[in-house]
């Protein structure tokens, strides 16, 4: 089964959502999900709607134009996404496995409808994990010095492999505004902190430091601000004394993956709509 | 500001949601919430939509009458709440004091739009919580020779009260089916235990002989079939083998108590559904 | 069955288990719960033993003088504790009243072995709950003027009362270092956020604003610097963007009131040292 | 720094701590774990201790013999191990892959201290994933007529790979009690429910039928009972009335992957006792 996916956002007003499903089921459209919110302090309005296109009475490819007027009419941020694209992403990486392995695993499994065309790395340590799945390995190596030519030739690359989509996937190095502005909301770092706790460097030695009997992590979009960007997703687990800065690391790893994985689910389900530096994460 | 909401179950059909909204939309309603849900398996449509009253075009005991062809035009099982509504809770005990407490705190705080005509028990035990929170206290005691009797006498004083809810917070007695068939999706148990692990007497003792590593506490609505009725909420908690039966009683007082006062939530802002024995619970 | 627990921590040194344990089976006593921990980094050594005094050789009030020498020989911090002491706390609230209510009721059922002479408060607002539980109300009015004199005034009362545990139970006054200073580790805060994130005023504010996935809360011992201190535990709950403010305040009064009472089950228990700004919470 | 791990279990005596701790002090040993246990319903004493071998004054070889008599008088079940062994693994499989991809993960990223000489499965098909890790891969396709002698050519090669421990990733075979009784306590399996709900087979559409709030998963030691054996670590997920059976599959292989992985990284820093079947677990 085909199905379309409409993504909106707007000034709230009466009728918004009678006018959405009206024009759905006016064209014999089924609707399968539909999930709202408004947020009141805004007065900003959030849908999300899917709806079988068996049947429906307009192709595909005619469906964004004929849905303008409305959206126009109510002054709507909107996307259509259909159930059969396939997104195309991209993973950064630097010398730690866990994540990058944890996606490979759920890419070759079939539980991703996505393509990976490309690993970047600033270092050689995992091309043998890229090697196992099949996948181009590019190396950039970053100094101070070439960072911003380095940069533009990922772009460059992305650019060539059509990426929809840059996941940083314990990626050591920060990305330059620049960078960040060719991909707005679409590039996913994986933080290793229950944010806004431990930002930075080095989040297990601040919360071992600390004494924190929580720690987490925090998947999130990029933003030109260092780990301040909206949060997609969370999760944490338990500590205590008995638990080394190390022992937090391996606990903290199986944290990374899930909460990272979470977060890709959600992006790739077009489930994701971005606000006032926040996040509406549609289930 | 006063607020109506819808909530309906009905065959899934196209067009549902549009209908429902378009219904509102035109007699000048603004949707605060709106969830809805389609199980698909058995093709049934789940709604809660709630909408602004401030002017709206139709008196509140207008709605229902107004709503009425419509519903029976696509098959609903339906009904329409008001935010000035309050509804009448019924609270049996037996000897356990936590729930009581702990509910009593909450309707006293305000947190709960709630009316607690009366407590019933079995036992005196728990007569002195009643008279600190002045309500007034039943006491029932049960053999297996009054037992209808008994339960006679307790609708009685249910339907002179006027209740709409009765929520046994650990009352340690076998409601009958006839007293259940009086209130149907209408009365609230816990159990202590994550149901359908540990169902009837000592949870608690099943758990310790198990060896689990996790214990949990059900609130669910009361059926003929012990401890089998549509699931509300669950939670759990974590325990080793450091755990006595005893300690596992006092940590799973803290889950009974906020297990079953997140089911009377969701019962009390209109937000539960059943269908097959199971509920939908819109957020 | 009466038993003496043993709380010590001390520079690590070999054999000190041995010693320690050695001292109690000597003197004919059982073991019935033995904890140790050895913090590497700063080489110290903690433990928590327990045991029967049933059939101990020496009376209670010579346990002491007994240890002295051990203890001196290895440098120990060290206290003795015995489970028919029965401590006294004091509870400071100001408006918000579901900590105190839940606190109440755990002493009232006797799930906590304390007494709680009084209760202090900068309002008048919870006087009706101290009434319904039978304890003195005692309400100091906090201007800045006022401020050091009221201070005394209640440390007064505290030595009249002989406390051993001041809870701050949602108290909204900052106390002053002179204060805290009389009772090191022995006063208890709840915050309402998962600590080191959101300190300060309104923390459910600030982690609306920021969009986090995920709130909490955190209790600690009280220090000079504002929401610094040990933390004895936390705890958290999911959120999501249909929570508001008003709706991530009543999740987290859940939240405060249950990790406000382990932390104080733990204190009583006598599981917690205090070392580096941290905390050992024995099990 | 190389250390030695004593495990044991005895009835309770007076004096076992100190006897024990006396052993390793007299011969030099620094203690840096220790962790002890009384189920004072059967008066078993659970102990594990670890010290630095680092100048102790017996060799490696020589240790058990040297505590053996001191065993003997306790009436000790005990074993002892050495941080530098390195213990081997089987890994089954079927045709699920995300437990194998992830325990090949850790294993090749160096988390866990193992070798695993073999993956045996009755289907071919996650060959392809043994061949990535370069891991034979033993297939035995089993019918009624052939199970007893596959599993005895199953057992010949466990034999001759010196095979410790046996896990049983999502193998969707049962184990005859002949196999089981070759490792007792060395196999682990991984049901994907929260024992003991939801044994047997197809354990989400239980939960889905039932409408459960709570999803979970657990690892246990296999015994002749089916999904009845010691269980070593549980999670759980909560899921709604949104899920799907195939949403709960798929959030639920995150909970397999995960609580597996712990029973393993347990089991192997021999962490894990078993009595009355249940399993003490050493943190």
């Amino acid at each position: 089964m085909e199905s379309a996916t409409l993504l909106i956002s707007s000034p709230d007003r009466r009728g918004l959502v009678a006018a959405i499903t009206d024009f759905i089921f006016r064209r014999n459209g089924n609707i399968l999900h539909l999930d709202q919110h408004v947020d009141s302090e805004h007065n900003t309005f959030f849908m999300r709607v899917q709806w079988d296109l068996t049947g429906f009475e307009i192709a595909k490819d005619k469906i964004a134009p004929a849905f303008a007027p409305l959206a126009e009419q109510y002054q709507m941020d909107w996307r259509v996404h259909f159930s059969d694209e396939r997104q195309r992403m991209a993973i950064f990486v630097s010398k730690e496995d866990h994540c990058l392995y944890d996606m490979l695993s759920r890419w070759q499994s079939g539980e991703w409808c996505v393509d990976i065309p490309l690993i970047i790395s600033n270092h050689p340590t995992l091309e043998h994990i890229a090697k196992k799945f099949d996948i181009p390995f590019h190396q950039f190596t970053i100094t101070k010095e070439n960072k911003s030519e380095q940069e533009r030739a990922q772009l460059d690359l992305l650019k060539v492999h059509q990426i929809d989509l840059v996941v940083l996937a314990r990626y050591m190095q920060i990305i330059t505004p620049n960078f960040i502005a060719q991909y707005p909301n679409r590039i996913i770092n994986i933080h290793h902190s229950f944010l806004p706790a431990f930002p930075g460097a080095k989040p297990y030695h601040q919360a071992y430091e600390r004494g924190v009997k929580i720690i987490g992590a925090t998947s999130h979009y990029v933003t030109a601000e260092l780990d301040a960007g909206p949060i997609i997703e969370q999760d944490v687990t338990r500590v205590d004394h008995r638990d080394s800065v190390s022992e937090m690391i391996r606990k903290g790893k199986d944290l990374e993956k899930t909460v990272l994985s979470r977060a890709i689910w959600a992006h790739l389900g077009n489930r994701v709509l971005v606000y006032q530096n926040k996040t509406v994460v549609f289930k």
